[in-house]
C-alpha cells in the first residue's frame, strides 16, 4: 500500500533529482535556526587591498581565517596545526592543484610526475590533474595497479570519496624520497565519521564546503609542514587568482569561529545535529536497500575522541551497488535520478556515487524512486 | 630649500614603499565617505549552494552580478553587452587563463597555440601562460616579432598596461580563421582614459579591481560574443575552482549598482572622483619628473563619451623611463621604492612600471624619493 502511494506521488513529480554533486544544502536548515549569531556586514571601504598580511607567507590569508581555522582543529582534535603553514585556497580543488603543481616542481626532474589514487577515487582529480595538459605530471589512474619507476603523489582521500572509507596510500614504497603523499581530509569530520586520531601528515586538504556546507563561499585551506612546498603553493594560486576572496575569507572566519564556540553545546552542537540528520538518512537509505538486488558498503564503528564514544561512520556519499548486470547509473537516470557513474571513480556500471547532502525534500523524492525501482523489479519477476 | 627638507623627511623615513603591484588603495577614501550605501549583510544561511542559477551556461554566475554589469556598461558605455554571455572569475587573472585554455582548446590542432602580446606587456601574462607547463599553448612573446604559422592568441590591453597607450591588434593577418584576439580592457574606465568608443569584441576581460579598487574581492568578468568559447572558460573555470565566491559576487554587484546610481551625479560620481585623484598625482608627477633625465609617455586627448567632453588619459601605472644608461629598478631599489623591471614587460632596463595607485601617503614618499634621485644627479654633476 505504501509502495503503490509512492509510486502515484512519483508520477506526479516530474523533477529531475540532482545528486551527481555533492551540494551540501542539507545544512541551510541549522544555520537558519542560527539567525544572526552568524550574519556578516562588510563596508564598501572594507578589505579593498589584494594583500592580507604581508608578512606571512601566505600572503593573502586573512588572520582571523587563521586563527579560526587553528583553534577548530583544536577544538575537534582532527588535525595537527602548530608548526606548520596554512594556505587558503578558492576551495579545496584549487588547493589540490597548487599541491600537485608545487610537489612536480620540486621534484625537479624532465618528465611528468606521476599521479594516482586508489579505485574507487575522486572522479574530478582525474579532471584536475589532465585539463591543462601539464607537461609537469601525469594522471596514471589506480594506485592498486601502479609500478612505474620515478616520483609520484599519491592522493588519499579518507574518509573516502565516492565509498566513505577509511584510506591510507596504497603504493609500498617506504623510505622513498620520490613518493609524495596529498591528504585531502574534506570529511574527516566528526558528522561523517569517528575522530579517532589527530592526523599528523605532510599536506592535508581541508574545505569549508563539507565541514559547514558553505560551499558557495569557495575556501579550503592546507596544512603544509614543508616551507618549500607551502611557497610553491601560495605562488601557484598567485599565478591562478591573485589570492582567495576575502569576503568569503572573514565570513568563514565567523562561521568558523561560532562552530567552535558551540561545539561543546548540548543544544547547539553542529557537529551533533550533523551527525543525527546523517544517520537518520543513512537509515532511511538501508532501509529501502534492504531485501533488494541494491547495495551499500558496511563501516566498521570506531571510538570518537570528539563525541567520547563509540560511534559509526555516515558518509558524505552513497556508493550505491547492484547485484545485477546492469547499468546502474542509467537505469537510475531512467527515474530521473542523476548520479555519479561508477566507472568514473575508476570502478564499474554496477555502482553510482549518490550525495547523502542534499535538501531534505530532494533526498525523499530519491528514496521513492529507488523504492520504486525495487517495486518494479518485484513486479517484473 | 624644498628639496633639502624632502631629503631630510626620506632620511627619516626608513619603509620601502612598495610600486611593483597596482593594489588600487587609492580609492579607500572615496568608499569610507560613501559610509554604509554599500554595506552588504551576509546571514548564515545565505548563499550555501554551489549553485546561482542552474538555467544560466555559467551557472555560478549570482543573477544580480550578471544585471549589474550589463547596467554599469550601459551607464558608462564603454562595452557591449547585447548578445553575449558574462563569465564571471576569479579575478579577470583566472578569466584571462580560461580564455586562453578555451580558445586553444577549440583550435583543435596537436601543435600548443601561440601566445603573443606587443612589447611592453603586463608581465603577468608571461606566468600566466608558462606556469603550469601546458602542452595547448606556449608563450612567444613580443606580437611585434611575431611571424610564426599556425593558431595563435594575441592578448591585446588597451589602455596598455604597462605604457597607458591605446592599443588594437598588431599581428597582421586580417581574415585569418587561426587569428584570436582576447582583449583585456581592465583600464577602459572614465578615470583613466576617455572613453571613445563602445568596445564590441569577441572577448572582452574586466576587472573589479581596477574600477573601484576592490582588489581583495577577486572578481573579473568576459563578455563573450561565442558559446561554445563561453561554455569551454565555464569548463575551466569549474574544474579550477568550482566557481568563484558568492560573497563576492553579491558585494560587487552591490557596489556596481551604486556605482551606476551615482555616476551621473555632481556630487558623488566616482569615476570624476577618481579622474580628479589621478589628474592630480598625474600633474606632481609630471611635475618632478620635469627637467630631468626622467621620462614619461605622452597621451592624447580624446573626446570621452561619458564625461562629453575632450580629455586626457590618466593611466593606472607610470611607465617611467630615463634618458641615461642604467639598470632604473636598481637605482629606484636603492632609493627604497620597489617597482616593476621593465624588462619583465619585454622592454628594456632603461623603463620600470610604477603603480599610481597606491594609498597617497605613500604616493607622495614615492615622488620625494624621485625628487630627491634629481637632485643627487645634480649634485653629483
Amino acid at each position: 500500500m505504501v509502495r503503490v502511494e509512492n509510486t502515484k506521488n512519483i508520477a506526479m513529480s516530474d523533477s529531475i533529482v540532482n545528486l551527481d554533486h555533492g551540494d551540501p544544502t542539507a545544512y541551510e536548515e541549522y544555520w537558519r535556526k542560527m539567525g544572526d549569531r552568524c550574519t556578516v556586514t562588510i563596508r564598501g571601504c572594507d578589505l579593498m587591498s589584494y594583500f592580507s598580511d604581508v608578512n606571512n607567507l601566505c600572503w593573502f590569508l586573512e588572520p582571523e581565517l587563521a586563527e579560526g581555522i587553528k583553534e577548530l582543529h583544536g577544538a575537534v582534535g582532527n588535525a595537527a596545526t602548530e608548526d606548520r603553514y596554512i594556505v587558503v585556497g578558492t576551495g579545496s580543488t584549487q588547493l589540490c592543484q597548487a599541491a600537485v603543481h608545487a610537489l612536480s616542481l620540486l621534484a625537479g626532474g624532465t618528465e611528468p610526475v606521476s599521479i594516482v589514487a586508489a579505485a574507487p577515487y575522486y572522479s574530478t582529480y582525474v579532471e584536475e590533474t589532465t585539463y591543462v595538459r601539464s607537461g609537469m605530471y601525469k594522471w596514471e589512474g589506480d594506485a592498486w595497479r601502479f609500478d612505474k619507476k620515478g616520483p609520484f603523489i599519491e592522493l588519499v582521500t579518507s574518509p573516502n570519496n565516492p565509498d566513505g572509507t577509511i584510506r591510507e596510500t596504497v603504493v609500498n614504497r617506504p623510505d622513498d624520497d620520490e613518493a609524495k603523499v596529498i591528504h585531502d581530509f574534506a570529511y574527516y569530520w566528526p558528522h561523517y565519521t569517528p575522530i579517532t586520531r589527530c592526523q599528523d601528515h605532510d599536506i592535508m586538504l581541508f574545505t569549508f564546503s563539507k565541514i559547514t556546507g558553505h560551499a558557495g563561499s569557495r575556501i579550503g585551506w592546507a596544512l603544509v609542514k614543508d616551507k618549500e612546498v607551502a611557497k610553491k603553493m601560495v605562488e601557484y594560486i598567485t599565478v591562478n587568482s591573485i589570492g582567495v576572496s576575502k569576503e568569503s575569507q572573514v565570513r568563514t572566519a565567523k562561521i568558523l569561529k561560532v562552530l567552535k564556540e558551540t561545539c561543546t553545546s548540548e543544544t547547539e552542537n553542529f557537529f551533533e545535529y550533523g551527525r543525527e540528520m546523517m544517520k537518520n538518512r543513512w537509515e532511511k537509505l538501508r532501509e529501502v536497500v534492504k531485501e533488494s538486488d541494491f547495495t551499500l558498503p558496511k563501516y566498521p564503528e570506531g571510538y570518537c575522541n570528539f563525541f567520547g564514544k563509540t560511534l559509526e561512520s555516515y558518509p558524505a556519499f552513497a556508493w550505491l551497488g547492484t547485484k545485477e548486470e546492469t547499468d546502474l547509473v542509467n537505469d537510475l537516470r531512467r527515474q530521473k535520478v542523476v548520479c555519479r557513474a561508477g566507472e568514473r571513480c575508476g570502478s564499474d556500471k554496477k555502482h553510482v556515487r549518490v550525495s547523502m547532502l542534499s535538501r531534505e525534500d530532494v533526498f525523499n523524492v530519491f528514496l521513492e524512486r529507488l523504492a520504486n525501482m525495487k517495486l518494479i523489479k518485484s513486479i517484473d519477476l
